[in-house]
């Protein structure tokens, strides 16, 4: 390494594990850089952001600008699908500092003809570099900054913006440093960060006889999914279903005869992975489907579960896919005591590991040649890290468009190691998320920390797997209050559809599962019960759809409340022009009220200016003007607040706000 | 990369930077590795730490200890000086799953034939990389696991600990993962870390008449110097001083002819970097004074200043190491409007930077040939980082028992990189920390933090270039806290001796530097005179001599109090056995006193327990039996309180400790 190179670059930021991780971004992020940039002595600096999108030849340069204590930061704007690179770069800047000592030395009375002389060959040397007019008038500058009868006329020619713009591009030195990593951001569409998901079994999308749905039952629904305000319609796996140790209704060992059995025991003589289970349909229907949603606006998501009924064909056709017991049966899926006998893991230490990886991307391409690009991944944590950073990285390359979910219900450094690898989004803890310290604190994790420049979470009040135990006891207010968190502390969420509305909330006995769950019978749901919360939902996803505010996740700032039951928390657009105040309820139990305190400074207003509170949802308005103001929560009504703010009265006409 | 290696490993702690520079050790300290090592599903894992010193062929491993929350730990003790290495591996235990499963499956009642088969295999497979006796000792257990009557009597074999030694060490695999990097610890000797410095300038130890002290007059201190405690008697820099520019006192333009001249205005005809002042003596006269320190086990630190004066040989030898002006004169130090017209610093960015460095490394090497193993170098920020990286490594390949000390007075992240770049110790803030805030969030950045992988403090209560404003003011209380501070906060301090001792505390107008510095001429101090430190002095050292618990800087444990003039800190030896509890009143003008609250549970005490604490400066002893005890710290008499406490009644007999 050249020892004149004096310029260092440390703790560059975002830089996921050394950058062994690429940051993510949805078209149109922001990625701040922030670095240490920094020489030995006292030389001025200059630091630069490089950043390319694969494939460009040459770098785009930003200057960076000093935060003080040797720290810098620039940023820049993600335009388009794919991956990106970016690192940082450094340097002694010779002229600067040689401008701010002529300043300080002038100011001190020295004489300065030596160092205008040194100043003007900086100068004439930069002129080397340029060409033509450019050349010319850094000449003449020189010229003039040498020649000029006396010091303080030099000065303002020095000092001047002009000279110090051509002297930034074209006063290059080979001594610069550049940060010996490139680090990269991968950048997806908009829906990877901002989503409401509908998950349904199309084979509940029942006729009212109780008799299994199919795919054309299921297009009757797409109309009231899409007028609420859905963009994702998610389907469990859909293809054929084992009879070999099929389960029974409530997971019992023994399936009765018209027993369905559960869509995750992939695979019969019918076929597995790309096949679809007869009773719901042919690929054409399916197909159909697919189309008819899009009509709507709605994407389909599926199921991808990488496991396989004991009637799978890869069980006859690729043995060495599965582990095999001395007994000559195949190991199916356990944690003991807890048996799965309806399902076989693949063997993924199997010698025969390329194959099998080759087979497990050949399903997801299947299905995307179908017209599928969102994939809601099974229990990603019970197959090998290094599989799913091969197979998403293989599928993104055609597909960039496409989306991971991680189903990834496990422990924290499990999942934000998937989501590292690259998983689009992710299941998270807010399930089991009740009081206001939990949320405040899980939502500092996710967003106050290096986790948001990875991990997109998705929040979900319930699943066919979890009925949480504040939905089984705390009524329509809880299922009104984990609907408006879910909705509003994430810009992606999604809910299990039909149960959700319906205010479903029978447990099995003791356990945060579903009593007669989907999982294992066809429940045919009265899509038009009065009691649905679908007015709700529509409701706040119409405004999620209104308010760029609730399109992102990194956006959240809470609130003081001097009443533990009441969360509060404030969501700003980027350029402050959307401000929304949010206010939610947490005993579905009780009314609540209290005081919420105001960040008034952050809104670009202070205390007695009075601003216009507009609740989107009840759509009553009120004026505040303080620090604190009183919110009543009534838990018969909507046990929540989302009030658009517009607190910029002193930069505007008073009475502009009361239009 | 092989798809089937399951186990992941990351936040590998400590790593500084990741892996670009070594963290620090003195011989015996411990190196406790921290690290993420987790797989997918619910498999058992194993983690080890591997370690190496530089030039051995294979790892030592150990197995890490769970933390919870799949972090690992364990650690190794550095016992050489030099390089040594470290990595952490991580793998699926086939062997613990199985043990695991088969016990969960005994206890839901499950038939184990086979599972016990499956288990044989893994041992089988184990004994065949296993030889003589413990190949027959695996056999054996397989088959009687296999073929035992009923899965009772197999269980215990399964469970036992001899099958648990023998599978750790001979159930290898192939699929384990090793971390990516292979980090680094820097070992070097003990007095890095643990060492009291005494800084004088040679020519000031005169015989009384004010001439210019020599080397031979030295030797005469050295037995005071020796008494009071001290490990290292550092000089500023001994060579030759120019005549050209020269600084009068008090840093006079024009220096009169009988001005010495600043010493580190190093070279003239005489002779630069390799020479030593003639008015100081010989090269042997050196050589004799290093013999005679060692007699009295003191060394010797000399300040290595990479600047010549104008009249240094270089200038005249190698005009190619120096920015030469327009006008033909070269380039002296400025940081403008200041200027250093005596001293001429090198051209870092000449395009003889390698010539330069390798004469730079001869300087250190000629002094290092002369018996000079601890060097203080003066503004190490003023230099290029690649050349202290290259010639720190250069000089300690070779050296390893070489300390460098780094005089960086200068924005935090310089002087942290210039310890991450090899630096044994570096000068601090501490000189200008005095209130309790201050202090305690200046020590938990420096032992709390990633900091103290790399980075060893020495702190200087006053230096000739620094007279801080509570020693002017604050009078022999103010001395007595600072020193007490610096003392006992980190395990290397150091004054500048003669004019600490003896409370020097006259300052240029307005600053915090001394009136009539030595910097520019001779001052004979008088060492008789009785109002010295030097008896307290002595103690403290004494007392960090004889407590391991003063000997490592990391253990420091702030107490609270209710008084915030009063500071109060625990230090524990590793092993406990060595308690201090240090006191002192940070206020030079008033006595104090307040509550000190004491961590009974982390003294292995507990309210009600009586136990002795004794005051090793008054030697007076007390009992305290509380949490909250009393402290009066008088400002008349030593502002300060050493207690070694002995609070281990619970194990022992309660009498003990009036013995």
């Amino acid at each position: 390494m050249d020892g004149r190179k004096r310029v260092v670059i440390e703790r560059v930021s975002p830089e996921i594990d050394c950058g062994r991780f690429p940051i993510k971004r949805v078209v149109g992020e922001t990625v701040t850089v922030r670095a240490d940039v920094f020489g030995d002595g006292h030389d001025a600096i200059s630091a630069r952001l490089l950043y390319r999108k694969e494939g460009e030849d040459s770098w785009s340069e930003i200057l960076m600008a000093p935060l003080g204590n040797d720290r810098w930061e620039a940023g820049f704007i993600v335009t388009e699908l794919g991956s990106w690179h970016y690192t940082v770069r450094g340097g002694i800047d010779h002229f600067a500092t040689w401008r701010g000592d002529l300043e300080k030395k002038f100011k001190a009375g020295t004489k300065l003809a030596v160092d205008r002389q040194i100043g003007a060959e900086l100068i004439d040397k930069a002129a080397q570099r340029a060409g033509g007019e450019e050349q010319e008038r850094l000449l003449e500058m020189a010229r003039r900054i040498r020649d000029a009868g006396a010091d303080a006329d030099a000065l303002p020619l020095a000092q001047s913006s002009e000279l110090a713009q051509l002297m930034a591009e074209h006063a290059g030195s080979d001594l610069t440093t550049t940060y010996e990593k490139e680090l990269e951001v991968v950048v997806e569409r908009r829906e990877a960060l901002f989503s409401a998901w509908y998950e349904l079994f199309p084979r509940s999308c029942c006729t009212g006889s109780g008799s299994h749905g199919t795919f054309r039952d299921c297009e009757r629904f797409l109309p009231l999914i899409a007028e609420a305000g859905f963009d994702v319609v998610y389907f469990p796996p859909i293809h054929p279903i084992g009879r070999t140790n099929r389960k029974g209704k409530n997971n019992a060992p023994i399936a009765e005869e018209e027993d369905p059995g559960s869509p995750w025991a992939i695979g019969s003589a019918e076929g597995g992975h790309k096949a679809i289970h007869p009773a719901l349909g042919t690929l054409e229907d399916f197909d159909r489907f697919i189309a008819k949603a899009g009509e709507y606006e709605l994407q389909v998501a599926i199921d991808i579960a990488f496991q396989c009924s004991p009637d799978h064909p890869y069980v006859r056709e690729h043995p060495e896919w599965f582990r095999w017991r001395p007994d000559g049966t195949v190991q199916y899926a356990e944690n003991p005591p807890k048996k799965y006998e309806d399902i076989i893991p693949f063997d993924f230490e199997s010698a025969e590991w390329h194959s099998l990886r080759e087979e497990l991307r050949s399903v997801f391409l299947f299905w995307i040649e179908r017209g599928v690009s969102i994939f809601r991944v099974d229990n990603p944590h019970t197959k090998p890290f290094p599989f799913w950073e091969w197979v998403i990285r293989e599928v993104k390359r055609e597909h960039p468009d496409v989306i991971f979910l991680s189903e990834a219900f496990t422990r924290p450094k499990v999942m934000y190691r998937l989501a590292k690898l690259g998983f689009s989004q992710s299941y998270t803890y807010f399930s089991w998320r009740n009081t206001r310290w939990e949320l405040e604190q899980y939502m500092r994790e996710l967003t106050g920390s290096e986790v948001r420049e990875f991990f997109r979470p998705n929040f979900w009040p319930n699943t066919p797997d979890i009925l949480p135990e504040i939905l089984q006891y705390g009524g329509r207010p809880a299922f009104a209050v984990r609907f408006l968190l879910a909705a509003t502390l994430s810009a992606s969420y999604g809910i299990y559809g039909p149960p959700f509305e319906l205010m479903v909330a029978d447990p099995l006995p003791g356990r945060e599962e579903y009593l007669n769950s989907e999982k294992y019978e066809v429940r045919c749901w009265d899509w038009d019960d009065p009691r649905s919360m679908r007015e709700l939902i529509s409701s706040v996803n119409r405004i999620r759809r209104e308010n760029p505010a609730l399109q992102t996740t990194w956006n959240v700032r809470f609130c003081e409340t001097d009443n533990d039951n009441i969360i509060c928390y404030l969501k700003m657009s980027e350029d402050r022009s959307n401000c929304l105040l949010i206010a939610v309820n947490l005993d579905p139990f009780n009314s609540q009220e209290g005081n919420v305190r105001l960040p008034l400074e952050e809104l670009g207003t202070s205390a007695g200016h009075p601003f216009l509170v507009h609740d989107l949802l009840s759509d009553e308005r009120q004026i505040w003007h303080g620090e604190l103001n009183r919110v009543a929560l009534d838990v018969r009504a909507v046990p929540g607040r989302i009030w658009q703010l517009r607190p910029r009265l002193r930069r505007e006409n008073d009475f502009d706000y009361y239009m």
